[in-house]
């Protein structure tokens, strides 16, 4: 039973059907007699709600019905939604309710739902619903919104602070006061959004004969919104089941629940007819979560060979208007800036305030990009002071291999101690550096600005925490023609989760993949689990698929001695029959699951349970920490401002692979969307907090020829934490990408003496600052 | 935790609705858009099927499509209907198909099925469906079926015997040369029905957005259905699902698998359309199965004392036109003899023999009660010989409660050594005997002589092999708001099992009944099972519930330590609340649920599985045995031969009693049962195995008048087989009933000297035996 699959750059199992247009998705899945949800949105960033008046558009063609928050069954009425991930260290656990509860906290929030025979007759019908609301004041950006006597976000808060908390180690009483350098600078990253192909959608069904509560929805974590949906509904849990079917792109804000899956959940049970609501990508603009609001101030201390003595910093994290996924975002990104170094004294304060504009939730990267972009550029900095090579510098601070596993000083997201089980950072670097021909590009330099082109290089560690816990759920089954069936929480969005559980198992229960199938993100299947984000489900639901397919094979061993008369050791299983080695005998295993599943009036062998069918929920003791380097070539035209990528270099270790091809995959999609956030993806927002970019002729997503051919390396070191030496591939292209990218500008940019602290970066930007460092100059 | 519950005569939670008309029986179901099946069935016992026309049918109003054998998909065509109960001793192990493929091999056998709008319309459209149909020589009656160059029931068989084995214990090489007293005689027992209130009724469902196949069905064994849809229709077995909504009576025949529910589900497939079907009652005769067509050939030998030397016997048993149960009528029968005495020396030919009529499968009882009225006709025999009490025979050769376990020489159905586990017989007899005044009715009997009226008392003991394994699942979850579910394999037809593990697991959890929800009979809450027949539930059902309950308690204990930060051994639980002892500190059960579900980013404790559910597959290493003693006391109308019991007396010992008021229910059912088997129930057939009893004008069954209160005295001898000390109830009050009553009403005629051998006895029966009598004295 060797390691067939395991390792192999399988073909994926689900590109087929989605390039020969088979996928489906929720907006595909036709419910007979739904009614179509149009959402009526607030226009205000602010608002005291009086009233809302449906009456012109109650009696419009094709309209069922329209509900505002007074005509929501009475478990909705005054309730936020629930915090997703609640923590004691919020100080106002500000949730929004389903529709607004007589105030409007952020341009796009839901005000009325109408329910009509189709999307165009809701539309003409919302238009005719009218909100008479009274602007307020408005907490429009995140660092006056932090200022004492701002506006309140919403007027029951006593101020707009949601959490306000320090983490810290090292001994030293005052390692500034000593130290040979410091470097002070604040940064600032801008909001951008996930911008997914599929925008959300949901779809809900209620069977008054049953009671069962079936919702569909583009979601990362099906699981959430179910529990959220019994809670809100007080329906019974064992009734409601959540599928995602399949999910064109998640990228985080999708492992949100939404007031739209409640709202269709609650309103198709109240109607006793399927509902269904698809964003169009204006709403996904005004209302899906988004993230990266932030300002960091940031002072570093170093001896004179560049040696690190203290980093502190002032991190203020921009909430939006809730608290949905509570103070996750900053606490990973305090958590993340020490990345591969050794610092012997950290301090960061995080405060995460709340302001008038969408929630801000995980986004690739979780507050990792902007930590590592806040470090990797005061790194630069150091070694701009004192002279030295920026790798150079970076290689002097690098915890060494001979320290793992090292334990940080931090106590991390998961309430463990932030301890990093494995990697080789140096070597990682190194490679990354080689493969870039780091050592050559002072004369590629030399001789680009020889000819008046400006091109310059860049490079950015990071460390991130992946595999969180606290577990993902596995089933393994014989089914009944012989086929292994897979039932995981896991909930894929893309990252073939499919064919990727299914080599685990086909190794682990010794079978062909082909006969293996995988289901997935299926309530009904698995009823509880966490769902898809941070990188977490290779490491869980891998395992524990890994592990329920060996159960399932131990148990097929214990059936078949039993049922062939011979000892366990002589079984041999052969794609779909079961062989006694040595004789004639065998039973097919679709035979050999009738025979387990038991006839009436036999017994069972003492301690043998009845069935082929296993689980396993596998649960890390803590995060397992990838790394990687990254380096970027730009070339940047000082005139326009535009920014060529000319190479990128990833080298990256996320412990083993189970699928390379499926992790460059991961890792050239990480590096597009950080070329986004760097250059590209930036949501405006006017002082009063309007959306300024809600199109995609206003907000820019970086295009096929902006992103450039991704060079990467694999390095495999196993981790200890799980039983495949797996670690998280998902989002590694993404968190270092900005910073290496806005380095390399930099470095480019050299003559002008540029020096960037903010992304992402504009052409229009690029000039300014080149502008304004000529004037200095 | 004490047992609060257990024991006790709790109310019965489904009484109410049932009561009050709130119950939700298969027909009740409204599936929109629904097809009504109307099946065309066989007007010959035996005939070659040339052709069926459905031309004219086609064309009728409200008719969708009409379906033969050659029409069906793929899978059903020429196939045979899965053996549910296989055996390697079944010689020829025929079984019929969905619809008749060429031959037809009892009347009422399903030729075709009419799809139509209405009932109404598809009973019209069914008269006009003409099976061209050649009448073939018929096996009608069992006796003659099994002799050699009998009509063969089906073409392809080569004589009419599908089991012939021997089932034998004991060294003795010649008992009956030496032995003081032999006794021969000949029983025959005649077919009966179980006639219960609801015939059966099926509806199936196909969504095929999610290719889910769900089922309906008046079933005793959803998984059963389930299994043998799965395999006949080739669906994914993680797609079907079948559910057994209330159910009015089952009784053993709705422990089959029939055709119209593998044909309801094939056509909901085929047509896309809900597919309903309700038996009626004429149906319900035709083509329901049956039991009890058999005859006994018995001989014993005893010595001068009674002690009992050996017994042998000859069973010729009636399969019908098929084995789907196999060989477990006659088996059952063959191992139930020997009853609670010793016996040395035993011999038991079976023969299992299929006749042109519907299959004979078990009904309350499964071939016990012909076992016992076999064995305590002969009992009654010795004790008249030898000029013995009865009573006293039966004393003079029961099994000693120190010798207990017992084993008896046989092998079980289960495969396990028929061992007898607990039990005190004699004091059991004793009981029955003391409360039945036994010792004064020689003077009552007397007295009523003198006033030409003829009463008499007849006794009778089984011992009965109950709770079966292999396996019955439970699982026990905390729900969302706090209340414990438990889902059980059970699938209740009347029993109260709902009550009964509401009381299990409200004791094993330490809860108030009120707070917990049971959920039976849906394959899609608990996904293998076996099967609600041989007084198996409670044992089974009962034991995983207790199990699965505990395990919650002790894991509800382990995350509440954890959430409130106290040791394991302060936690209390208290209804939907858990404290923790000698602090403030508590949470709800439901909050606790969402605790123990996991959050994002939290690391659960090494060895703890998340969520607040259980399971458990409780299987017994063999069956236990329950015992019990009938006393009836009867008066005979010698001139009419109306029988009329003035008292019936029930010593039973099922071990612990969960709820002595549902096993009260039980026993006063089984009586009325065993009265019926005794007095009433014959189905009859003509020489050509036309059915002549095809109504309740002509079946008769017991009425309120004819059954009496029956006096019930409880022992309550614990078995080590479960945790519960629980044995079955659900058959005792049948099984000894017939011989008994007979025993009795031969006791009334001793003056006319009136030998009976047979049952049902009708009062036409009577009086000839009484003439036949007259004419011999």
């Amino acid at each position: 039973m060797g390691a067939k699959y395991f390792g192999a750059r399988v073909e994926r199992r689900e590109d087929e059907p989605l390039l020969r247009g088979k996928g489906q998705f929720t907006d595909d899945i036709v419910l007979s007699d739904a009614l179509v949800a149009v959402i009526v949105r607030s226009p205000w960033a602010h608002a005291r709600i009086d009233s809302v008046d449906v009456s012109e558009a109650a009696g419009m063609p094709g309209v069922h019905s329209i509900w505002t928050m007074a005509d929501l069954p009475d478990c909705l009425r005054g309730r936020q939604t629930p915090i997703q991930v609640p923590n004691a260290a919020i100080r106002q656990p500000h949730n929004f309710p389903v529709l607004a509860d007589g105030e409007a906290t952020f341009v796009g929030e839901p005000v009325a739902v109408v329910l009509a025979d189709s999307r165009e007759l809701g539309e003409d019908a919302a238009q005719m619903v009218f909100v008479d609301g009274v602007p307020l004041p408005v907490a429009a950006d995140v660092g006056t919104a932090a200022e004492p006597g701002a506006p309140l976000m919403h007027s029951s808060l006593k101020d707009n602070i949601a959490a306000d908390l320090v983490l810290q180690f090292g001994e030293d009483e005052n390692p500034f006061e000593a130290a040979e350098v410091v470097i002070e600078e604040t940064f600032r990253q801008h909001r951008g959004c996930c911008q997914a192909m599929e925008c959300r959608a949901v779809q809900a069904q209620y069977d008054a004969l049953t009671d069962q509560l079936t919702v569909w929805s583009a979601a990362q974590a099906p699981h959430m919104v179910k529990n959220i949906i019994v809670e809100m509904l007080g329906h019974d849990d064992g009734k409601v089941r959540v599928i995602a079917p399949d999910v064109g792109g998640g990228f985080g804000p999708k492992g949100m629940v939404y007031p739209e899956e409640v709202l269709c959940a609650a309103l198709a049970r109240e109607t006793g007819r399927p509902v269904k609501w698809t964003e169009d990508r204006r709403e996904h603009f005004l209302s899906t979560t988004q993230e990266r609001d932030q300002i960091w101030t940031m002072r570093v201390a170093a001896d004179r060979d560049g040696r690190l003595i203290a980093v502190e910093g002032d991190l203020v994290h921009d909430s939006g208007c809730a608290a949905p996924w509570g103070i996750i975002l900053p606490y990973i990104a305090a958590t993340t800036v020490p990345g591969p170094y050794v610092i012997p004294n950290y301090r960061m304060r995080m405060r995460s305030v709340f302001t008038n504009k969408p929630p801000t939730t995980p986004l690739r990267g979780a507050g990792r990009p902007q930590a590592v972009f806040a470090m990797e550029r005061m790194m630069d900095r150091l070694a701009d002071r004192l002279g030295l090579d920026p790798a150079e510098v970076r290689r002097r601070n690098m915890i060494r291999p001979d320290q793992m596993p090292y334990r940080m000083g931090l106590i991390y997201r998961d309430g463990s101690p932030l301890t990093y089980d494995s990697g080789d950072y140096p070597e990682c670097q190194r490679l990354a550096l080689a493969k870039a021909d780091w050592e050559g590009f002072k004369q590629r330099q030399s001789a680009a600005l020889a000819e008046g082109r400006y091109i310059g290089i860049g490079v950015a560690n990071y460390v991130e925490g992946t595999g969180l816990g606290p577990y993902e759920g596995s089933k393994a089954r014989v089914a009944a023609d012989g086929r292994i069936e897979i039932a995981s929480g896991a909930a894929p969005q893309g990252q073939g989760q499919k064919t990727i559980l299914a080599q685990i198992a086909a190794d682990a229960f010794g079978v062909p993949m082909e006969d293996v199938d995988v289901r997935v993100a299926d309530t009904g299947i698995v009823p509880i689990g966490i769902g898809t984000f941070a990188s977490r489900v290779t490491v869980n639901a891998g395992s524990s698929t890994h592990n329920a397919s060996k159960s399932l094979r131990a148990k097929v061993i214990k059936f078949a001695a039993l049922r062939l008369e011979v000892p366990e050791a002589d079984i041999e299983i052969d794609s779909r029959v079961v062989r006694a080695r040595g004789t004639n005998r065998s039973v097919t295993l679709g035979e050999l699951r009738q025979f387990a599943n038991g006839m009436p009036g036999f017994t069972l062998p003492e301690g043998l349970e009845p069935g082929l069918e296993t689980a396993d929920w596998f649960s890390p003791r803590q995060a397992t920490y990838c790394n990687g380097t990254h380096v970027a070539e730009v070339e940047v035209d000082a005139d326009t401002g535009a920014v060529e990528i000319r190479r990128y270099v990833v080298a990256h270790d996320s412990g083993r692979l189970v699928n390379p091809m499926a992790v460059d995959g991961q890792i050239q999609g990480g590096v597009a969307h950080g070329i986004g956030n760097a250059l590209f993806e930036h949501m405006h927002y006017d002082d009063e907090a309007q959306p300024v970019t809600t199109t995609l002729a206003d907000y820019l997503l970086p295009m096929a020829p902006d992103v450039p051919d991704v060079e990467i390396v694999h390095m495999e070191t196993p981790t200890p934490l799980n039983p495949l030496g797996v670690k998280g591939a998902g989002e590694g292209g993404t968190i270092p990408a900005a910073a290496c990218i806005v380095a390399a500008v930099e470095d480019a940019l050299r003559p002008f003496g540029a020096r960037f602290s903010e992304c992402p970066l504009s052409p229009q930007r690029i000039v300014e600052v080149i502008c304004q460092s000529k004037k200095v100059a």
